[in-house]
C-alpha cells in the first residue's frame, strides 16, 4: 500500500502516526490533523495538535509530560506571571518559538498548511502533515458552566464542566486544506487514530468536503479504538461519553463511526460485538516505539485485509 | 524642586534616571522616553528604550550586558534558530513576556502609555514613565548602505554603515503622549539625559508639540553630556558625530542643543567653552549607584542654580 492517510488529533494519535511513519516507506504517509483546538492566546496562534505531531515526529516531544517539548524551560511563564499575564495555558520557552513564528507567518499571509509544511521540512519530517483546513474551525462545548472554547474546557477547567453537546464553529463553511481531499481519494487505506472521537476526529468529519471525500474514497477506513479496558489512556474520552449518555464501550465508538469505518483495531483483552465491521485485536497501549509500530502494523494489516 | 522631567533614551539615560529616582521624593520624577527605536519584530512590538528603563528602575536590568534582563535565558532563541527564524535581534525568554504582553495589549486597543504604566505599576516603579508619543515614530538612517531602520543599523549592522542623515518618520504628525506636555510645562527642571543626542534625544525634539512645550516651559533645561574625554561610554555617538562631520566635543553637543538648554554637566576632566550656557563639572562616568546619584545631583544642582 503506497498511500496511507491517517486522521489524527493529539497525543494518542501522534503515537500511532509515529508508529506508521517508522514502518511505511518515506512519504507514503499523510497525516490530516485536527485544528478545532487551535486558538489565539496572548495574540499568538496556537495549534496544539499540529504541534504535538510535529514534536513527536521530530523527536522533540516531552513523552513524560504528554505535551510540549522535551527539556523545556519556563522563564517566559515566570516573567509573564510576574507581569500579571494570563497564565492558565503553559507556554514553554522553546515552544514559544513555534507559536511566534507561526503567528507572524500567518499575519504575513501564509496559510497554516504552508507554515506547517515549512516547520516539517526544517525538522526533516518526511510524513506529510496537513491541517484539516486552513479556515478557522473552533470546537466549542456547551456545558453546565455555559459554552466554553476547547482549551478553556480542556486546560483551564480540566474537563470538569459537564458537557451537554459539542459543536464545531466554522466547520460548515470550512474547505479542506490543499491536498486533503486528494490524499483521501487516492489513499490505499485511511486510518482513524485512537484520538478522542468526539473532540479530535469529529471536527474533521464536520467539514463537508472532508467527510464527502471519506464517503467517496475506495480505500478501506479503519479505526483504532481509544479505549483499553473501558478506559482511555489519556484525556476526557470516558468522561465525555458518560456526560453524553453513552455506554463506555468499543461498540459505542464503532456506532459513532457507523457508515464510515470498515474495521476497528481494539485491545487484546477487549470486545467489540458489531456485525457490520471487521474487528482485530492487539495490545493497543503504546508506550515504547515497538508498541507504536505494533499498533500501526495491526491497523495496516486490517486495512489490507479489507482491500483483499 | 517638586517636578523634575528627564528626557531619555537607552542605557546611559536609564542610569541617570535611576540616580534621580533615588535622590528625589517618590513621584517627583517623570521620564519621557524615546520610542523612535521601537519596531515590530516577528510580529511583536518592541520598545527597547522603555524596556531598558523599566528593567533598570525595577532592578531587573542586566548591567554587565548593557541591555535586557539579569539572569536571562535563551531557549526561545535556540528554538527560533532551529526553525530558521530571524535571529539578528536577541529576545531573551523573560524579556519575551514583556514583548508578547505589550503586543497583545496594543492589538486590544490599549495605548503604549497605558501598557507602560501597567508594567511600571506591576513592578512598583514610582517614577512616571511616559513614551514620547503613542503615535508611531521611526528613526531612519540614510547611510552608504541605503536607508536603514534604527535596529537594523544599530543591532544587525552594528553601526557599521556610514550615516549621512537621520530622520524621524512620523514625528511631524505625532502628538506627545498624555501627560508629556503638562509635565514639561509644570516642571521645575528639565534634564536631557546623557543619551545619544542624535538618535535618542532628537526623536523627542522632532515632535512639534513636545518641542514647543520645551520652548514654552519656564523651567531651566540642562543636559548631561554623553561624552567623557571625547568618547561615549557606550553606543555610536562618536561614530555618528564623525560621520555627520562634527568635531567630537562638548561644544558640538552644546551647539546641537543651542536655544534649548541653559546649562550642561560635563565630566571633571573635560572642557566646554560655550558662553551662552552654564557649565558645571563632575565625574560623569556612572558605574555604581553612588555614581548615578552624584551625576543626578549635579544636574539638579545646575538646574537649581539656573532657577535662582
Amino acid at each position: 500500500m503506497k498511500n496511507i492517510v491517517v486522521l489524527t488529533g493529539g497525543v494518542g494519535g501522534a503515537k500511532l502516526v509515529l508508529g506508521l511513519a517508522r514502518i511505511l516507506p518515506e512519504e507514503a504517509l499523510t497525516a490530516i490533523v485536527n485544528t478545532g483546538d487551535d486558538f489565539r492566546h496572548l495574540g499568538l496562534h496556537i495549534s496544539p495538535d499540529i504541534d504535538t505531531l510535529l514534536y513527536t515526529l521530530a523527536g522533540k516531544a516531552n513523552a513524560a509530560q504528554g505535551w510540549g517539548r522535551e527539556g523545556e524551560s519556563w522563564a517566559f511563564m515566570a516573567a509573564l506571571r510576574e507581569l500579571g499575564g494570563a497564565n492558565w495555558f503553559a507556554l514553554g520557552d522553546g515552544d514559544l518559538a513555534l507559536h511566534v513564528l507561526r503567528s507572524y507567518s500567518l499575519t504575513r499571509g501564509e496559510t497554516l498548511s504552508q507554515v506547517t509544511a515549512n516547520v516539517a521540512a526544517r525538522w526533516d519530517i518526511a510524513t506529510r502533515i496537513l491541517p484539516m483546513s486552513d479556515d478557522p474551525v473552533a470546537t466549542l462545548l456547551d456545558t453546565d458552566s455555559g459554552r466554553l472554547e476547547f482549551q478553556r474546557y480542556f486546560v483551564e477547567r480540566r474537563c470538569d464542566p459537564r458537557v451537554q453537546s459539542i459543536l464545531f464553529d466554522g466547520a460548515e463553511a470550512a474547505v479542506p486544506a490543499p491536498g486533503v481531499t486528494d490524499a483521501i481519494l487516492s489513499a490505499d487505506a485511511v486510518i482513524l487514530a485512537p484520538s478522542n472521537p468526539f473532540l479530535s476526529i469529529d471536527p474533521l468529519l464536520a467539514i463537508p468536503g472532508l467527510r464527502s471525500a471519506l464517503t467517496q474514497t475506495s480505500a478501506p477506513i479503519v479505526a483504532v479504538s481509544p479505549l483499553i479496558g473501558g478506559k482511555a489512556v489519556k484525556g476526557p474520552t470516558v468522561r465525555l461519553m458518560t456526560d453524553l449518555g453513552m455506554v463506555v464501550s468499543n461498540e459505542s465508538i464503532a456506532r459513532h463511526y457507523a457508515g464510515l469505518i470498515d474495521g476497528m483495531v481494539i485491545d487484546s483483552d477487549d470486545q467489540c460485538d458489531m456485525p457490520d465491521i471487521v474487528v482485530i485485536k492487539c495490545p493497543t497501549l503504546m508506550t515504547t516505539l515497538a508498541d507504536k509500530r505494533r499498533v500501526a502494523q495491526a491497523a495496516l494489516d486490517l486495512a489490507a485485509r479489507m482491500r483483499s
